[in-house]
């Protein structure tokens, strides 16, 4: 009979499927390095996973991860509250932040409708972006999700919502990427980029 | 300017890059599915990490994982304690006791010589195999560690120093594999199964 390995090793082997993508096989190549070769690491990212699991909440205002009651951003006062922009994760809020072209507030739906997966409309909380949207202040709502289908799904389920509360709806521009040569963008982008084209 | 993320998701995102081959991307990635979908196994998983990293050491005589001073298997009487098999990873070790072809005792590198990433003999402590083949039961040493060119490297040392002291060595027989059909076998697979064939 093959003999068992260690309990916590065990333990930490069937812990480790917790993360996205890793199975029996890679979840037992992972435990090793990290026992073998880093401990400190491992010991830094338990600790690390402890602290933020309960740490983390929600802001209510934004939906993003904060360890306070509104997050830093929405407690920005300078920012133009008129304008609500809709992202999918934490990760595209940030890269919209990046380009400094939108001063206005965020609403991180983390996640999207994604039937196929079973995730629909209650799943997402669109009912907490409707409040949210709601407040009197708002105007606009620049949808930002993805240009995935679910991103895209989603964008149309919200903009029809929206719309029927009066809100102006927008939706990021699309078109032809920045370097794009016309040869290897793909035809739909270019179709796309046809039907919007901009008088210069 | 971009909004920093909170202390404890950055502290997360960044120790999840303790992972082999997780990069910044993926570490967010991580980070934000743990946290948004699956707190439960972020804890469970930050107390394996802490668990495994202050319970686990190496047992004294077979160098592998455990939680005691002497491995289990190591402490079981009813094995041949007069054949050592060397194997690089408790990995490996798991999938020679599946076979139930051997019932001899074990020793467990716990990683090979690998010139190019810069580990030598004594980063593999050698020292302790071989101090371990020379208890004075030990007649035969079994190399099962990989037939990679490290493994087979490692292999080939190994059987000087440890021929060297008198022990008798063998290596793990290399041919067709199981199922092995000739036109999809590689070349140098095939001309080792030639050389070594088999009177039936």
């Amino acid at each position: 009979m093959a003999t068992k390995p260690p309990s916590s090793l065990s333990a930490l082997i069937e812990a480790l499927r917790a993360l996205p993508g890793v199975g029996p096989k890679s979840a037992q190549r992972i435990a090793y390095h990290l026992m073998q070769h880093d401990r400190s690491g491992a010991v830094r990212l338990g600790e690390a996973l402890l602290g933020a699991s309960q740490g983390l909440r929600h802001c209510e205002r934004c939906n993003t991860f904060t360890e306070a009651t509104i997050c830093e951003l929405c407690s920005d006062d300078t920012r133009d509250a008129s304008v609500l922009c809709v992202v999918e994760t934490p990760a595209d809020q940030a890269m919209l932040e990046q380009t400094l072209t939108f001063r206005g507030l965020y609403f991180v739906l983390m996640g999207r409708l994604s039937p196929l997966d079973g995730i629909g409309p209650n799943d997402v909380h669109f009912d907490r972006l409707i409040r949210r949207a709601e407040d009197g202040v708002v105007k606009e709502v620049v949808l930002a999700t993805n240009f995935t289908n679910e991103g895209e799904a989603t964008a149309h389920y919200l903009a029809q919502m929206l719309k029927a509360r009066g809100l102006s709806v927008s939706r990021l521009a699309r078109g032809v990427p920045m370097g794009g040569e016309l040869e290897y963008v793909d035809v739909g982008t270019i179709a796309r980029a046809m039907v919007d084209r901009r008088t210069v």
